[in-house]
């Protein structure tokens, strides 16, 4: 897929700030950025990071001065959404794992896979092989999680999701990773631009690992597969923000777009058993 | 039935305390006491009281001195087990519930209903029927949470219970409560002595407000309904707790006891299709 | 104090529900009810509903039909705030409680006193007289916990506020509630109308037990004691909420008023060393 | 120093099972392994990892079938605790921090940092310097929390331990590691061997970024900074624990030792302003 992906934000800064900025879509095997482009209303010092497993890049700006900030982004991504068979997705005992898998099988803020554990068990625990886990925990939070704004908010953690049943992306990609940590999956936080999001925003879903890949799944069910593009992934929504402020900053306004740039689009659903392959 | 019910509890006074003790079976129309009798191994100014609605008394004790503190209690309590016919329990709208029932309704400390609305509706919400609703929560709760101690504690609420499906009689009472308000039925909790609980202890059930009635209700279901003797009921195990303790005592010991003195007894359950009946 | 109160409530109603309106001053011996009047735009069955202990009054309200429901209430009220001379609010033991005050030192949903000991005996431990103890507290909020909406609803508790420090009026008495049991002071919900309340809204606060009355005590400092007429006390919010709805409704829109009918008012606050008294 | 530590842990395994050990004290330029050894009473297949960052290196133990399990490793182990002077650690703004440190600015399991930012501005925000706000937390703990077993556990998190105000060195390290977060100071956990540690066992604390260093905190007071042997540092207890256990394993016993080779000691304490320098 070709797809032309921005964000425009907007802040009114009360007084020296710092913002780190996760906007720009991560390099990757799947992922391939055509061109980038940022641009701010003001001349700032801004220094481009990396994470060290490098799943996510990102800007840190400084900003001296009170005042009125634009930050418009904007990149054309050359994406390749994966299949995978689901027959050869085999279960890979702990020991195999590689240690970059294995730290996101611990819970963390808001993905507290550790109270987890019986509900997890009692659930899907029967169900054999970590995909077909993986694609239950899926339906079940679609079929029992309501999608509705206004009842969650920056604080609201899988604990909560898990009996509140309401919520917006981002809650119910918290409660998939919980689950697959607690049934010893390992899970991580993605988060990206979604063509066909409605209305548009950034998008989060989780990735499992499954049979030696990070198969990504969405429990919302809101978008296309092959009409994401990644950004970040990471433990939870405690790293893969799109903006953390440290200083005084005044939110003002986001606009977020993804457009295909290709003519030709067939929608990518996730996985049915006809079907027999999910993606990464 | 006839049944003689006793408690021996020992306390190592470490300086004046007052306690607040609530062992002795309520009176009511289905429970006769016999004959009762309170004995320390102290002098001590004692004052009994009783609650407002006449749901539970107690006796308040001034220890005024440190050393050693054995309250030993024991009863003799003639108890009559109504049947209610299952069919005849029919709804009540809020609009014709007594008073006495609505404060029921309430959230408390232990049974956050007010968080439990959605898992309840999607749970329950289908059930026609008030008792046959609190019939599935029964069994949901007893088929789901597996009963074990050591893993809850003073603070454990229904919000944990719901998640982490582990506890006591205690959090499975707190848990059907919970679950009945989130629906609209009253339900309050009930503490009292349990022929043939093992180990011996006291044992924590609830009633939830049906037809006109409180139904007994043990979603434990390890004892008989009709080998039960009321201590008291109240909104969760804040105000029915057996000892409430101000000051400076360290708990010893604790024996219960609850002997069956007729000479025939049939294990009497909660509630079958078959039976049609249920108890209050 | 003469003061006239009204509360204009609106809802769209969906489908038929039933509505619980707590919002009638409550009759005591410092409140008397000069005329009231209670007017809705449909001709609906109410039934009037007083709380066993006489600390409320409410009317249950059914609405069989969708459409627009508009209910509008005044009242004229004398009030009288009694002045307690600080120096005779004695420490009351435990033992000598009434039953009607035992009650309140439980724990309840908002009001998690339980966890909340080492925090309150570690502030608050050292200070004599469980008066002093009540005001420390008091001025520890006020002081710590800042007043702004938006940031806390209806599931935050004390356990919440005193960390976030940041609430409304409601979060405000949770905690100072919370804290006074927890240092083994009753203490109780106290709703009602404000005069000078800025915007105008109902209004909460607490009473602590303390030498045999119900102090009123109000840790934001927003209004004076004497403009405040009592609707209802109660464990926490949850069994003094101004409605409670079982059904379909929607919320439209609410206009508080709390008016001087007299031509005189001298600000009355709290209590200050010099001033020596405090109010009930 | 040189110190000779040793860790003994014992198992009944119950069915094939994998563990992740996380005992080996880590390589760094404070620290340099003269010799270690690990011995088992059963041949197992066992796998050394690194994490990425290099904070922590574990092994993963496969262990096919039930039996006793012994594990025994000891390591004697030259470390160097070097003094930093307290005037020489200048803030350093976001905006100069590397990666490393950023991503311990951000919320966990156990330190929910963005919970604490009121608490942590009210308390410590007015003093200047992160090193003294670090002390000031250190100090705050150590006189507010009681350090005692039995009351907390593995779920007990910062939230709890800052109104709860008691645990043990896991609980200390996590209320320090938030509060430290939450005044953006990047912070992490750190596990070891502790020399004069009573009972023997293994030992946590925290590590603070200031003035481009990694100075070690302990709030707990109990031993000495030079009688440390670091393990691991991480996020919190979820990527530092002892063991990790997958499969079905009981405990039986855990012996930990660390003791002094060399002759001479002298006790390091954290910070004092006559001493004016501290450690990293």
């Amino acid at each position: 897929m070709k797809l032309e992906v921005s964000v425009r934000v907007v802040y009114e800064v009360i007084s020296s700030s710092t913002l780190i900025l996760n906007v720009q879509p991560v390099k990757s095997a799947g992922q391939f950025l055509v061109e980038e482009h940022m641009e701010l209303n003001q001349q700032l010092k801004m220094r481009e990071l990396f994470s060290i497993s490098g799943e996510k890049r990102f800007k840190i700006i400084e900003i001296p001065d009170a005042g009125n900030l634009m930050i418009h982004y904007r990149a054309l991504v050359e994406t390749e959404v994966r299949a995978v068979d689901a027959e050869h997705l085999d279960d890979i005992p702990i020991g195999n794992m590689p240690v970059s898998a294995l730290s996101y099988l611990n819970p963390s803020r808001y993905c507290q896979s550790d109270k987890l554990y019986k509900f997890a068990f009692h659930k899907f625990g029967h169900i054999d092989h970590a995909f077909y886990k993986v694609m239950a925990i899926r339906d079940w939070i679609y079929t029992n999680v309501e999608y509705s704004g206004g009842y969650t908010n920056a604080q609201t953690s899988s604990y909560d999701t898990i009996t509140e049943q309401i919520g917006v992306c981002r809650d119910f990609a918290h409660l998939g990773i919980a689950l697959c940590r607690a049934l010893t999956i390992p899970a991580r936080y993605y988060t990206g631009y979604a063509y066909q999001l409605q209305p548009a925003d950034f998008h989060a879903c989780f990735e499992a690992y499954i049979g030696g890949y990070w198969i990504i799944v969405d429990a919302t069910k809101l978008v296309p597969l092959n009409g994401l593009v990644k950004i970040a992934t990471g433990v939870d929504a405690t790293d893969t923000a799109f903006a953390s402020i440290f200083g005084n900053l005044q939110f003002v306004s986001l606009d977020v777009t993804a457009n295909l740039i290709d003519t030709e689009f067939r929608y990518i659903d996730q996985y049915t058993a006809e079907q027999g392959y999910t993606y990464m």
